[in-house]
């Protein structure tokens, strides 16, 4: 059902969405649907919330750019992934308007940039970035440029987006911009 | 009724916008609406179109720090203000679906970079930056943090926003990242 309901988003956005739809597309019969979500709102948090348990591996290269760069490539693919793209399309419509939503949304983008900071850390440690850099802010920016592309540009995202991300974040760390 | 149309889309998004809500809301008769746009695609887009034509100062300050810093508060400025807060909730809903509605999306965020390129011009002119720095890429980078830190973390954005996110645009373009 949540693939179901993943695929419906993509092709509808959330105002299109509807739990008709989305039995039909799962093959089943709506109240199957309606037993486990009351409305809509909740199975697109499900859905969501689903998404939240994705692992990737925490690079440890011993050098701050290489580390930078795995993770922006690796954002990058999870993003042109096809379960990426329907779950930006998602978040990217008026689905984001519901509280329950939004809660998924915001952790999506808070739960990674919290385990990805540990790379920032470990450059501190290491002497590559001055002590008392915000590692979120770091892995943030890392972010923010790829995201902005998607969203805003609408160009494609490829190994150069992450390349250029990675280097944005760098540069800006070690100039001592995320200072705390 | 384009006053009316951005209130409505502040309040309910597009998946909530109807011509009759923005009728009703303008005081007028349905009847009225309709004559002028046929659907609410054409409104939303007129809606937008409108705020393509605003303006901003194009900062000349002999310095590229100083002048990134002018055109990042001046973003803040206008994101923070309620035409720019309604325009952004409109831009970040499924309205964005509609081709109409994206094209003058992509337009809003292509205008301003095209007219504040200039400030990255006269910089490499000056040798404040590497020649064949992309002068688009360093203003981009320069809204990405503030358009992310609004639309995905969902904080506020400020002074400070600004002032890290031109620091993020300058310490990038001085580190040669945007060579074209």
């Amino acid at each position: 059902m949540l693939d179901a309901t993943l695929a419906e988003l993509a092709d509808g956005g959330y105002a299109g969405l509807t739990i008709d739809k989305v039995a039909r597309r799962a093959g089943v019969h709506k109240t199957t649907v309606y037993r486990r979500w009351p409305n809509r709102e909740r199975l697109v948090a499900d859905v969501l919330g689903e998404h939240l348990t994705t692992d990737f591996p925490i690079p440890d290269t011993g050098s701050l750019a290489d580390d930078l760069r795995a993770l922006a490539q690796a954002f990058v693919a999870w993003v042109t992934s096809p379960p990426g793209r329907m779950i930006f399309t998602a978040i990217y419509s008026d689905a984001a308007r519901f509280t329950e939503i939004d809660d998924v949304r915001r952790d999506l983008f808070e739960y990674g940039p919290r385990r990805a900071k540990l790379v920032v850390e470990r450059a501190v440690a290491r002497g590559e970035l001055p002590v008392g850099t915000n590692p979120v802010a770091v892995i943030r920016t890392l972010i923010a440029p790829i995201y902005f592309q998607l969203t805003v540009v609408s160009e494609p995202v490829d190994e150069h987006t992450a390349e250029q991300a990675a280097g944005i974040a760098l540069a800006a760390a070690r100039a001592g911009v995320f200072h705390l």
